[in-house]
């Protein structure tokens, strides 16, 4: 095994494909979610995405990191309009339509409508993804203007949950393994997980 | 499959645990990686980190969720000290040990002494873990206060990358699963992964 040792000159020369490519690929596996949103004007919209994090149980968040709005970015845009968003789990049964939820569609088209992919709707204002096992309601609560890149960091609270009940063990702990849920490495590759265990709370004395 | 719908009012409602073990879930995979930090007096610390996303690939850029500093929190006083930290991915050969870590060892010990993981250092200040196959130096470029709950999200720029030079694809892709990155759900349950394939980048065209 042959190690190399990159430092920023590296990256620098690197071209834009094979960096984009590259540096996604660092942040080890992602979440992969459907987010589904509307507009003031009721056109829904969907887009895949896999910067979400856990940033608290309580009150209950999650973040998200979005693109700069320098090309049309109608997730971020409806987030806006309308303080809401869907994440969707993505499982194997449809993760190709999900990552086809990517194209630049125009605004007036629903990626819905155009991949067959039917809605379902909650307490919120936003469209959830029917056939997805997991389904979070969020509501935006703050938004970081990311300096380095112009790229935002969107905080939501979770207003709303639908999933399966015996997903859910006696401690809180949900299986997604057991939901589908997949994980993505870099921009295009989708993975199943196999569980190795589940590791009892770390103490000191432990040791 | 009996789904329930569940909202604010039911995750108030539930103990403190079991909404921890909970909510940590909802978020999808996450990524593994151990956070490596020196402090001014050269004491170095490690800590399991599973809050990371890709934020950006020109400037190469990664962001990671910080709990709040109302308990002694060494990773982040450490970046906050000296501006640096590591990245390091976590593979089967020692996800015990990087879980271990997350136990509450006293400021003066170091976790990699305590778990005998052994240090290496390149041109960051901060300590790698010498067997993780995938090593990544940052440098801490912003910090955002989430005001919803004290936590903090770090933007960091990677000046330096230590990998395999075998599992990089031609085209960039860096193959995760060649390395061993093993994956976490909620906050204590370790994955690998089994790739189902690569899609190619979405076109409408390819409706």
């Amino acid at each position: 095994m042959k190690l190399i040792n990159l430092e920023e000159s590296d990256f620098d020369a690197m071209n834009k494909r094979y960096r984009t490519n590259f540096i996604n690929c660092l942040s080890g596996f992602k979440s992969l979610a459907l987010a589904g949103t509307i507009n003031n004007d009721g056109v829904t919209n969907l887009a895949p995405v896999s910067s979400v994090i856990h940033v608290g149980a309580n009150p209950p968040l999650m973040g998200m990191l979005m693109r700069p709005n320098t090309v049309p970015r109608h997730t971020l845009k409806n987030i806006l309009e309308t303080g809401m968003w869907t994440l969707n789990h993505v499982s194997e049964d449809f993760y190709q339509q999900a990552h086809q939820s990517s194209a630049r569609f125009d605004k007036e088209v629903s990626e819905f409508t155009a991949l067959g992919i039917v809605e379902e709707y909650h307490s919120s204002k936003a469209p959830y993804v029917q056939k997805a096992k997991i389904k979070i309601g969020l509501s935006l609560e703050e938004k970081f203007d990311i300096q380095s890149n112009g790229t935002h960091f969107l905080v939501g609270r979770v207003t709303e949950l639908i999933l399966p009940e015996d997903i859910i063990a006696d401690d809180g702990f949900i299986d997604l393994e057991a939901a589908g849920t997949l994980t993505v490495s870099g921009l295009d590759s989708y993975h199943k997980t196999n569980k190795l265990e589940r590791l009892p709370y770390a103490k000191v004395s432990n040791l």
